[in-house]
């Protein structure tokens, strides 16, 4: 562990640290931005008597976060900030968040948690894929590393060849990605006759989309590495929310950092634990903006608030399941895309890859699943028809394509098209 | 100033510490690596008794370092170093320069006295354009302005449109880039009716590329900035070498951390300060990959070994001219791109972007221009070629084309093609 005592905490000492911290963010947006205080109803610090008192305050949203691009939210001055990271903005106007420097350090704290939760010490050798800049990724990676010591390859994303060749150049150990990536870079290794087996790689850590438990166990298998999934987004401060131990049972989110609630995304009531629902987050060490009760759209459940195996203490909540915006309905049935990769993925002949290709017909929703198959037989393309009707109740038209057919997007996987 | 103390010492002291630091330099070389040691001659910090003595050592040069790819000269193994940065290989096998953290902390420390320099305080707002990842660029701005406590705006390269809203949307007061990129970023403004006078820029740090006085003030009229030359390569551990003072009459390299010497490229003989010739560079601080009379091929010359008016007491040279294997020599005569720029930019139609295109004709050498022309005038066509010629003897075919009829590249600009 990078942070032992911490990381391990009695749940009374965690709760207390959280009602502590919790007050002293109310009290820096009391303080230092008007609008946002009012936003939250004008709560004082002396309000907040128990961590149950978090559920009377209202929720913010993206789109509150969007209206106030760039800094309306921000609690402090441009001149109080040392750099930002955006969201993508490829469904809006993006999300700017401003980072003081103890934001930065805070980051960096968090994601070497993470780095050493994937057993990474200073003699690994991580290779960094997500990009450096705007996005959050490459450098939550970054400064994680720098905390911990090891050896970074920066190379940012693409370059699929440069990566295999580095993996071998560098011995790189360890590989951080966009989670659609390895697969990507297992395609070209397949191509190239690259051999994993003759490299140092054991882990990978894999975020920023949602990935099923199959495609995780094909990366695993092709790469010859333990996969972990790790959780964040711009609005949090970056990737470093939290992430699997080497147990694979649930994600530790940092609770002397944050507090997860799990709401009814209709109703916005808290739900209990082990109930499904939308992860909302209260940031508590953050600075330039703090957040609270921000719904995530992410859904998920609370796995345990138990001490792990592990021996960490915070609590673990399930690998996300979609994003309240992802969820699909068609023709009456609601589900995320990733129920339906974990059907189809469970057959060797298919491969990684595949679109839901979601339209209308004379105002009928109409289905179909384009995925790449080594083989091109209608048989097999008739089960997977069969076990998706029998697990979702949803008649899908499935189409098998050879490798390579459905084209690969240079940033994040496009998993769902809608052709309305 | 970031360090004054360090930026003002007496030559005296200077010298002292560089012979320190030399022999320490050596020292590293001799316990780390027998084979660079050889190939240095064997040389012991006791040989070295005075500064001049560094003329009797070997010269390194950017074969040697290719052939050891990637860490055949490097001082330490890889569980010393934290990163690596490398050279774009777009020539051959690419130069690796493998970190340790205190080589990281020196590259902040130079790239924040370079920042310091240039005027920026951690009240200024720097737009790092350079990319993120193995080119040392973007890193280079990154750690110097953590040092400084600046606000980064981390866009990296591209996305020109978004550059010009995030002026206005952060106030960048600096920006950092590649030497052709404001060319582009003046483009698109232009195009869009972009108006630099309602930003808050000031300061424009460039490098990467050879530029002449001309692309100066072309620059600093169209976007209302003072522009600084700052120099540096991933051999001598990134961007930070060297940069001007406000007084602009040469760049300062930092003499604590390197020595500075302008040789014949020919003969290899130090020349006298004043006299053009090829820069070599011995670093004195860095410990992965220590120099020692490295052939940088830049053509430069000394400028002056007194105090700056700025205060500063580290020796400048002239800004770079050229490159030894940039130089043309077409017809028996020998000159560099720069200077046929310095001549094209004066005329107020030319716009900045230019191609030279060399060929060979039935074995006689051909040489071509093709410049961007607000006008297509036959006069001003003449008037360029008799310009040329007068100045530099050589017979130019020029062509005037309009804006935007030369292709952009997406790094560093193509100045000059050899259809041979």
């Amino acid at each position: 562990m990078f942070q032992r005592h911490l990381e391990t905490l009695p749940r009374e000492i965690i709760e207390k640290v959280q009602l502590e911290r919790l007050k002293r963010t109310i009290r820096r947006i009391k303080e230092r931005n008007r609008i946002y205080w009012e936003k939250i109803g004008k709560v004082v610090p002396e309000d907040v008597k128990s961590l149950d008192d978090l559920k009377r305050l209202p929720f913010l949203t993206k789109d509150d976060l969007r209206k106030g691009y760039p800094f309306g939210f921000a609690c402090g001055e441009q001149k109080d900030f040392v750099r930002f990271h955006m969201s993508s903005g490829t469904t809006g106007t993006p999300v700017v968040n401003p980072y003081t420097s103890a934001d930065v350090d805070q980051w960096g704290e968090i994601m070497a948690r993470c780095l050493a939760a994937a057993g990474l010490t200073f003699s690994d050798v991580l290779q960094i894929t997500p990009s450096f800049g705007l996005f959050n990724g490459g450098f939550g990676f970054h400064y994680g590393a720098e905390k911990i010591g090891c050896f970074v390859v920066p190379i940012g994303p693409g370059r699929t060849l440069l990566q295999l060749k580095f993996f071998k150049d560098f011995n790189t150990t360890a590989l951080a990605g966009i989670a659609s990536y390895p697969l990507r870079i297992i395609e070209v290794a397949k191509e190239e006759g690259f051999d994993f087996s003759e490299t140092s790689l054991k882990v990978g850590i894999f975020g920023a989309e949602v990935w099923s438990e199959e495609m995780r166990r094909y990366i695993e298998k092709e790469m010859g590495i333990e996969a972990f999934d790790i959780i964040g987004m711009t609005e949090t401060g970056g990737v470093g929310l939290g992430i699997e131990c080497n147990y694979h049972n649930g994600i530790h989110v940092w609770e002397d950092h944050y507090i997860v609630e799990i709401i009814d995304p209709e109703t916005g009531y808290v739900l209990p634990d082990g109930e499904e629902g939308e992860m909302v987050v209260t940031t508590l060490t953050r600075e330039g903006l703090p957040l609270i009760r921000y719904r995530t759209r992410d859904i998920t459940r609370i796995v345990s608030r138990e001490r792990c195996e592990c021996g960490r203490t915070h609590l673990k909540v399930a690998r996300i399941k979609g994003r309240t915006d992802d969820m699909l309905k068609v023709k009456g049935v609601c589900f995320y895309p990733r129920q339906v990769e974990e059907i189809v993925m469970k057959y060797p002949e298919i491969l990684p890859d595949y679109q839901i290709i979601i339209g209308k017909v004379e105002g009928k929703d109409t289905i179909k699943l384009i995925i790449e198959s080594e083989k091109q037989d209608e048989y097999l393309k008739e089960r997977i028809e069969e076990e998706i009707y029998s697990t979702l109740g949803l008649h899908i038209k499935v189409t098998l394509k050879k490798k390579g057919e459905i084209p690969r997007a240079p940033g994040k996987a496009v998993r769902v098209k809608k052709e309305i």
